[in-house]
């Protein structure tokens, strides 16, 4: 039992370092890049609030759980910025190898727990995988917006890039696509996102 | 439909404050204090992985959500310091008062069931509120002592004070509060906490 809980409470240190990685997205007020830990508390609270959204029924408590684990890879892999299309080919392999390492921290059935987790995620296939990528890509959205659109700005984002990126956004919940797509238009007419 | 999703919107980018509420704990290297949406992500995910010595039944999704909304009065409330008495005294009155603000930023059914999972774990009487504070006590434990203690040693913190706050701990879980009294031990030891 001792011998168990030593590798969680070696596993929980480890992930300590979500708490360093920055992402692309800027916190509420924009003084500082928004880090892995604190977009992952944000998802998971996202997932408890608008679950009724989602157009498939969901099982809350794993959505949580998946969008609770789903950057530890970054640990090692980075965080690799959506519209870095360079970035992108290298990330599975990148990511791959970190959650072997990463996951292998924890005691075997739980390493197999958040790997099955994590590659649901990425196979974005179930309807728990599906609404953990709604989320994925409203809060930096809703982020930025209330930002004034510093982040899409200073990336030269066009309409394209975020409508490919949300290809299936519509499919894991249409009203909060809705909502997404009318935040878009409104930073298109503000010049914050370019046409085409 | 729409009003509803951009009240929880508003509500989102409200607690995006989170972020930028210190605590008195430091992220692992010591380098900045740790702030009340990483602590609260940590929990989370301690939630997800130590149930399994939690005394009682407990049910996991429950604690994942009073976790991730625990710490949401210290937007306006702030956080307030174990070890600080003085403080102490005026601390419910402010979170009253908070509480009621910032929950009340969302529909009212999920003003009620926030506000009711906060309750819950203020009371600190059922199994799920029992582990969520045992979480809350071990995750800061687990870090100060891997930053070498540096935490106790600022604030002069002594046994009797730690162990007045874990005073309830072992009837969450008893392993995890052996853990914990042994990493104590080891920082009595080291000179890091204060005999007595």
């Amino acid at each position: 039992m001792r011998e168990r809980l030593e590798k969680q409470a070696a596993f929980l240190l480890e992930v300590d370092k979500m708490k360093r990685i920055c992402r692309q997205t800027h916190i509420l007020g924009r003084e500082r890049a928004e880090n892995d830990a604190e977009h992952s508390w944000h998802l998971a609270l996202m997932a408890f609030l608008l679950p009724e959204y989602a157009n498939g029924q969901v099982d809350v408590c794993r959505v949580m759980k998946m969008v609770l684990v789903h950057d530890l890879v970054e640990i090692d892999a980075g965080d690799t910025y959506a519209y870095d299309e360079a970035a992108n080919v290298s990330k599975r392999e990148r990511e791959l190898k970190a959650a072997e390492r990463i996951f292998g921290l924890l005691p075997k059935d739980q390493a197999r727990e958040l790997w099955e987790l994590w590659e649901e995620f990425e196979e974005y296939e179930t309807p728990e995988a599906e609404f953990a990528h709604v989320l994925d890509n409203f809060q930096p959205l809703m982020l930025n917006h209330a930002n004034g659109g510093g982040d899409w700005k200073d990336h030269g984002v066009r309409r394209s890039q975020i409508y490919k990126r949300n290809a299936k956004t519509g499919e894991g919940s249409r009203e909060i696509w809705e909502y997404m797509a009318e935040l878009i238009d409104r930073n298109i007419e503000a010049g914050n996102i370019a046409e085409g």
